[in-house]
């Protein structure tokens, strides 16, 4: 986003914080929900809006939706204009769609609101390779409105491309890159373990794949093209392969089924960076319900090497909550645009209370 | 540095980078020499000064100090304010000294003539803990001059600051950190060995102690500090403890010397950020002879815990000159003032021709 030359004048233009942070929120489904709760748990952060189309929560408190003793005096809407005219809010966290042009709407009325976007849309964390066009709309449409977009989450977002990103900092060169996340799929939520295939005969598993029933991770792409970018190198292509079926030697059972050998335990999703003819960053994303040892790890081959690993791995429905609200103030200090996480300052954890930022603001 | 409501406007106020970057360097000791030669190695940076006082460099090329076949048609000088006349430079390296009030002359002489640094002086690399006024002068001086001052290398700088604040990103509560580094010292340079007292009696390096001959690892409190800055926390105390030896129970060699058992191997750097009366950053440097396993672990109770590797740890040396030269992009499009690498956008590896940030600059 920022290039050589660009010198950054510091300019109040005419944000008024107030006292705390002020969040309308998209999407009301287990990760909008999740993200509210935790916003519930900080002070200066407020919720002041939430939008969702499903008809059994359109018109009903959020804090009924959250199962929370209060009502929190937001009702959620479907209208998004009239929403979005009627609140005045510094960020919208938009978790709703994986696509870009999925998003595309209330992500444009929110931007000519003059709010700031959060959003879990994984095309949207790295979305120059995919949609260059959109994204240079999006781009100028932002700067022009003073507002920062930016796409996040654990993946992508965190663990796939801003974390190997970092971690090439030490390195005087970087030859080759290799991201893999090992998951416990047998202690993830139902639907998870349900959309991966689990259970499934090996057949009925490459049925669902050709029919798209069957997805895999999405965001591989978008990290493999963000890396690349971070690093300077111009990918020959980018290649992801159709997920893989981890098939079950011996039988195990999960909260959701029992998966019988030769059975679908889970899936590997694959893709590859090509330059010069070979795969210089290679992410792979393997998510079973046989997996003994769950990590993250990180593989640098350059000068130096750099092997890295999370040990146990961090938890992605725990760890995208974190990684969007943590975000928030880096967004808020960035200059206007379509930004990505190699743009802005380090992620960091959130002090519970957003105030101690805003006091040592005022001072 | 920056804070909630600043809204930066993105303004171009004349930064001329031509097609490459050019660098003065202050310091041709072991770190400046390796630094320049990594330099030589990049298109697209260009060393256009050196500066150093030592009698035995002073007027030589530099070419000839860093025993490359070539003269760079580089003259080292001491005479700071004459060469900065002479030499239009984007960015100043300094690799002298440690402490803030030792650099601070030719600091503040580069940044009166509008040149950008980039610092190895560790404490530098998050003064606003020891010294916050001179920090706010530094800070008002960049500002004015627009450009932008940092201070950075491998440790302080990344392994025990940059990177355990990274590693918050994924955690919605951190209550605590310790960062561990491992080293084996029988690997590295002999005046380092000599330097953490290899080799001596017991009570030889408790007088080594004592007279600050043997100082233990400098920055730790810079990191504590900077950690706490970048979640939030008002600690109570940062408490630095004096370097531990390290006795050898069994013979040990070394390039340098023969460590007897009974005899120091090498020493143990800790300090703690206390906060609520507990130490909420642990932060330990263990550099000793009789190393098995070298490593760099960061581990962050939270939610949810974090517990990271880096397997075989990053060697320093290496390190350092990455560090400083990655962030040189990072520096140049950053708003002016004094910046912490907690400030800045994600440390990555530069691509070899760095003209490739710039071609994109030009498009």
């Amino acid at each position: 986003m920022l290039k050589f030359g660009t010198r950054i004048k510091r300019e109040r233009v005419g944000v008024n914080m107030e006292n705390e942070i002020k969040v309308v929120l998209f999407g009301v489904g287990p990760l909008g929900v999740a993200i509210a709760k935790a916003m519930l748990e900080r002070k200066g952060m407020k919720i002041v809006g939430a939008v969702d189309t499903a008809k059994d929560v359109v018109g009903k408190d959020l804090g009924k939706i959250l199962e929370i003793n209060n009502t929190l005096g937001v009702t959620v809407t479907d209208d998004v204009l009239g929403s979005l005219s009627k609140i005045k809010a510094n960020v919208a966290i938009i978790a709703t769609k994986s696509s870009v042009e999925g998003i595309y709407p209330e992500l444009t009325m929110c931007i000519k609101s003059g709010i700031n976007v959060v959003s879990t849309c994984e095309e949207l964390s790295y979305p120059y390779y995919k949609q260059p066009q959109l994204s240079a709309e999006i781009d100028e449409l932002a700067k022009k409105h003073g507002v920062v977009v930016l796409g996040t989450g654990i993946n992508p977002g965190y663990l796939m491309d801003a974390l190997p990103i970092t971690l090439t900092g030490p390195c005087l060169r970087v030859d080759s890159i290799r991201v893999t996340r090992m998951m416990d799929s047998s202690k993830r939520r139902i639907p998870f373990q349900k959309k991966i295939g689990t259970g499934l005969a090996p057949e009925q598993f490459e049925k669902n794949i050709r029919e798209k029933v069957i997805t895999g991770h999405v965001g591989l792409v978008e990290s493999i093209a963000h890396i690349a970018a971070a690093l300077g190198w111009t990918l020959d292509s980018i290649v992801e392969f159709p997920p893989e079926p981890v098939i079950a030697k011996k039988e195990t059972t999960t909260p959701y089924t029992t998966v019988k050998p030769g059975c679908v335990a889970g899936l590997k999703s694959l893709a590859h960076g090509i330059k010069g003819g070979k795969p210089v960053i290679v992410l792979e994303f393997i998510a079973n319900a046989l997996v003994e040892e769950e990590y993250d790890a990180i593989s640098i081959e350059g000068i130096p090497n750099v092997n890295q690993k999370i040990i146990g791995g961090v938890h992605g429905d725990v760890g995208t909550v974190a990684v969007v609200l943590n975000m928030i103030p880096k967004v808020l200090n960035a200059a206007p645009g379509l930004a990505t996480m190699k743009d802005l300052p380090l992620p960091s954890a959130l002090n519970e209370d957003l105030r101690v930022y805003l006091r040592s603001y005022s001072s």
